[in-house]
């Protein structure tokens, strides 16, 4: 699920002039408020729809006060956001597990895959009597241990994690949390500003989120990751993990500012640019896909850091690191097309975007 | 070395019209057979330039003969092309195994690289004293190990490539070869057709040439290929070695009429498109790095199934299976990008064919 997309608002029709800032934004607030104590009165009832609407609405909150702050209170903001930091960050995490084992699983049998093979012997070289029968090679049987071995890490991870975001929910904490967004869904606590006109302050405020991510983006090594199978996502993949943290930590930063100016743009009055936001949109999923293989590759190589394992084994996991670090130089290489589509010499045309 | 290339000949000047095709022919048969003589009296000063000399005749010798089997004796021609065939892979086993080690070294080298991160620690995140100077992790001493146990195993590889070349030049076999050559270098057996003006005999049999090739590569899934990691030639990495096998073999197929058609082109009067030699030249060089590539990966896979290694040494031979193997899809991608460049949505700019 990109995001919590379904409860992106549409803002196609722009409000009348005129309208203080602070009546669109408290509207947003609310409306998000809203949503968060519908997901919290969903639960037990539908837990997965309810972290959903739970996380959507924490990650809005944040992120339209943050980039809205001059119009809200300050304390206030700063405070609240902490909290639905932790409780987004603690929900999230069982999803994240079951996504990261989910995308290993499915890598581990396209890499093992031996179906497609049969169908494509040529006549010509037709193989001797059996060969495509023999027992599975210590490779493939390397691939079905190293499955075995990752939904065991990632299945108590993802168990671990439950149980922390049950425990969360339970918490004082929470409660806290839950009373201060209950207040919010009837209460904005917004500053004077608020009171301009929207098509004064929205826009600007909007603007600057957005300044910032292109700034970060104009930072991002574009050019050189348009060029495709450049490697260097895989660059460094047998050297410390540090190496690959550090080349990916700017793109995770970049998913993070995007994030914010969708937030942003989704307050009515406050983005009229439609293509823009639609930009947004198919690059939040190519940086979600980003981190999503960063981190599968990271639980590839821990994996293989599991004492007493068999070298087939090992080797699959290898194999599968580096296969997913192709598919963070793939979500690079797609986000450089998106973002700067005449840039680097390779001009994107119809059906190139997705793979 | 891209294939002998420096033995090239240049075709630039269009020979007059009316000369007989054999006599055009039988000049770049003899050519090539005094560059064979020559690289056999090379043989015990400069051995490399001699092997080079010797595989880069046989393999235009064989070629051409096969190409213009019309103008020259047929059964001669095929029994010399199974001669040349079998001397020209003997001698040229030992360079392959020397440069398979360096591209797998090069790799390994690169997949554990740590300078490079250091170098872009970004002051924001600062990781903590010390901690880029900690000892090599297991997987970067899995790479070590990785590079020493390929070391091991291809310079065994290669060394016995060396004594069976050596073995080979001292044989009979190899005597009676280069006997057939001597007469080569100063008569041509040809036919009665060679007898026909060149321009009306020499470009259709260099066009059937051209023509068989571009069939086989309209039946390479260049669609496919064309799509940036598409990780078609990574599919599989870890099922049966056939699978890889049956995949690529279509693709050396076509590097092979590829040869063929660039030594057909090399006789005076054959083809007078010089874009198209140009293409094949260049295609060539892909399809030799695709080759290195599928062979460097397999090589991998075969160290991995070295018993009792240490586990983070098939993580790392893993790795470099996965690594080469997508130098293989990377090889596919520019190939169809050179073969078509106008076909599948992507249109290529300057700078982009060479990563």
């Amino acid at each position: 699920m990109p995001d919590g997309d379904p409860m992106a608002r549409s803002n196609g029709s722009t409000p009348p002039r005129g309208v203080p800032a602070g009546e669109l934004l408290g509207e947003y607030l609310r409306g998000q408020a809203i949503a968060f104590l519908r997901g919290l009165s969903l639960r037990g009832e539908d837990d997965a729809a309810a972290d959903e609407l739970l996380r959507g609405s924490a990650r809005r909150i944040g992120g339209v006060a943050h980039t809205y702050s001059a119009l809200v209170d300050a304390g206030w903001a700063h405070g609240l956001g902490v909290e639905l930091g932790w409780l987004s960050a603690t929900l999230g995490r069982e999803a994240q597990y079951a996504g990261r084992l989910e995308r290993l699983s499915e890598a581990l049998r396209r890499l093992s895959a031996t179906g497609a093979a049969e169908a494509v012997v040529p006549v010509t070289a037709q193989p001797a009597e059996g060969s495509l029968r023999t027992a599975p090679p210590a490779l493939a049987l390397g691939a079905a241990r190293a499955a075995a071995l990752l939904e065991r890490q990632l299945t108590l991870a993802r168990t671990r994690a439950h149980s922390a975001a049950l425990q969360a929910l339970g918490s004082s904490r929470f409660h806290g949390l839950a009373d201060a967004i209950a207040v919010l869904a009837s209460e904005v606590p917004l500053t004077a500003e608020a009171q301009e006109p929207a098509e004064a302050v929205l826009p600007p405020l909007a603007g600057q989120a957005y300044r910032r991510l292109a700034e970060a983006t104009a930072a991002l090594p574009l050019h050189r990751a348009a060029h495709p199978y450049n490697a260097e996502a895989v660059q460094a993949a047998l050297g410390p993990e540090l190496t690959a943290d550090l080349q990916d930590t700017p793109w995770h930063q970049v998913r993070i500012l995007l994030r914010l100016s969708r937030y942003a743009a989704e307050v009515p009055g406050a983005v009229a640019d439609e293509p823009r936001a639609r930009r947004l949109a198919e690059a939040a999923v190519l940086l979600q896909r980003h981190r999503e293989a960063a981190e599968a590759a990271a639980a590839a190589a821990s994996a293989a850091r599991t004492p007493r394992i068999a070298p087939a084994t090992a080797y699959a996991l290898g194999v599968l690191h580096a296969d997913q670090r192709h598919d963070v130089e793939a979500a690079r290489f797609a986000f450089s097309r998106l973002w700067q589509p005449h840039a680097a010499g390779t001009v994107p045309g119809p059906g190139t975007r997705e793979e």
